[in-house]
């Protein structure tokens, strides 16, 4: 059973003495049957916590800065009119209280702890953000990874991948911009794409009718959960591993990428689909940039002349990253331009940042 | 001074016994020199509380169902290394005591409560959600509302209405998809903007050379603050309140929409961009959605036979709202049809409705 965690704040204007405040609030808590403790902070404000007889636990903090915090904990079946009116009637007295003093009052919708659907999968840039899931649809721990598919009202289902968000059914922008934003004819090219099990790339790009695709995706797992619940990004696409105009191959993409250059094989486009930081089978490199550098370096040397490498990098907001990132580019056996461009992806709450390249 | 909140939460696959967890935990708890209280929860498991002398608290709760959560509050300029030192060496100690029976764990991005800039601004489908924002470069209360101008690294400056986000310097989809995802032709059309104080819509349709556009908005200070502050949005449209094609009338669009519909004025476009709970200066309705249908009646009798009544709706998730607006449109005096479309407008962290209606 899930916890929920209101939470109420009011800063001031000028702090104030917990002792014009906290007596007649108190009658509110005990009210309520709140079992009281007040704590020695050593100077740092007024705290006092109160226990209920149904697991509530609420915590008063009058800091002394001019900041009142309130907690209220209680489990998910218990009855929310009453602690709807309880906030209620602790807010309005404050308000009374604090009178012209209130510079904000902030109440949060209630965080929900350990509910058997998590809802909270912060953005890349690390901000706290709550979605709209109701459902585990599908969950396996690869031998790579933990794959989850999550149900959205809004998004539909989401392919989260070791706790990232990937790609939901909404995110077809995500699709557009990693092949290149409709400006690109696929019709008779060969492709090949890193990773993408979801599916979303192979579908989009099948309809252009290219030559070859041939799409390399380490995990079976993810092809066997999309195939299921991604239909809306994938159709039918990852029924079969072979189509008409291409192939799917469960596989590593390093070694394949070194046996195509061995080979001088090239694509007209490569699209590197790997998750922001790739699963290794074979780390023969220094650190996560050096083996990013290698696919790099690997995804240039199978391109054609003319051919064109796409690939998404990161938030926005996460500058030295996409440094970092840049830099690689700039250190390829065979040197490369590019550009960037920044996309909304529906079910990532986060700007996005994907890379175009091609040979100088 | 801010107040951050850590929570760090285990589900547990079988609930445990306090008394096989809590006295490993309290070792750490005393090096860090907190004091301890333990609470009588009538037996709805085990709860302590630890006070530092820094301002520090955390929460110790052994749920009686499967879950262990812990909350740590500090101040902002509280050691961080020292915390995530505290947070981690509980993390690893209550995976060892717990060994297999963990399901989940969960550590959220630290709420940061109290600051001078608020990063939380709930979706309008309530949930939580944190912005990047780091300023706040405009402010006002006018003498309908809270007006404020939020910088965000990702959106650029974001216009917030009584809390509600409106738009950000990112979001031409918005204004795209209310003036007919560009498949409209303006050039020549007489054009009516309900509300649209961003400048937002003005800006891209000056561009097309219309006959004439008449904004009515009906609070200045939103236009002053969106001409210093939104600039990407608006241009220099807000500048003046007259331009070669435009017009901007600062006053309640209800009176004005009653005069056009008495001299028979028509246009070929009517923009409702009003708030999602317009301002009313003279409430003649009993309820909110008499008043909307109010606007949406005076606007689609100003309205030409051939012509577009284009309007924001609401969050997707919001079916119920979604609905009874559908069914103000099927009250009105002049029949008309109506389609919808799903909009990813980026700084709403949600999926958000658009209408299109005509005359039958």
């Amino acid at each position: 059973m899930a916890v929920r965690h209101y939470t109420l704040d009011f800063n001031l204007s000028t702090a104030v003495d917990s002792a014009s405040i906290v007596p007649a609030l108190l009658s509110i808590f005990h009210e309520q049957e709140l079992a009281e403790t007040i704590h020695d902070t050593n100077g740092h404000g007024y705290l006092a916590t109160f226990v209920g007889k149904n697991g509530r636990l609420v915590i008063l903090r009058v800091h002394s800065h001019g900041l009142v915090t309130i907690d209220l904990q209680c489990y998910e079946d218990d009855n929310t009119a009453q602690l709807d009116n309880l906030l209620n009637a602790l807010e309005k007295k404050l308000k009374v209280l604090l009178n012209d003093n209130v510079a904000r009052i902030k109440k949060l919708p209630a965080l929900v702890r350990g509910a058997k659907v998590d809802r909270y999968w912060p953005t890349a840039d690390g901000r706290l953000v709550e979605y709209d899931v109701d459902e585990v649809v599908y969950e396996e721990d690869s031998a790579y990874q933990n794959i989850k598919i999550l149900h959205s009202q809004q998004y539909g289902n989401i392919l989260v991948l070791d706790g990232d968000v990937n790609l939901a059914e909404s995110d077809l922008a995500y699709t557009q911009a990693i092949t290149g934003s409709g400006k690109e004819n696929y019709a008779g090219k060969e492709v090949l794409i890193l990773g993408g099990g979801d599916g979303g790339i192979l579908a989009e790009l099948v309809k252009q009718k290219p030559k070859m695709i041939t799409m390399v995706e380490i995990d079976q797992k993810v092809i066997d959960g999309c195939k299921m619940h991604m239909r809306k990004t994938c159709g039918n696409t990852l029924d079969t591993l072979r189509g008409d105009c291409y192939q799917i191959l469960i596989e590593d993409c390093v070694p394949l990428l070194k046996k195509y250059v061995q080979e001088g094989r090239t694509f007209d486009y490569v699209i590197n689909d790997l998750t922001a930081i790739p699963i290794s089978t074979a780390p023969e490199e220094d650190s996560m940039w050096e083996f990013l550098r290698l696919i790099l370096d690997l995804s240039i040397r199978v391109l054609h002349p003319k051919g064109k490498y796409f690939t998404q990098g990161n938030s926005v907001n996460l500058t030295e990253a996409l440094s970092l990132y840049e830099e690689q580019l700039e250190k390829l056996s065979c040197p490369v331009e590019f550009r960037k461009e920044v996309v909304c992806v529906p079910s990532y709450l986060e700007q996005w940042v994907f890379y175009t390249a091609w040979k100088k």
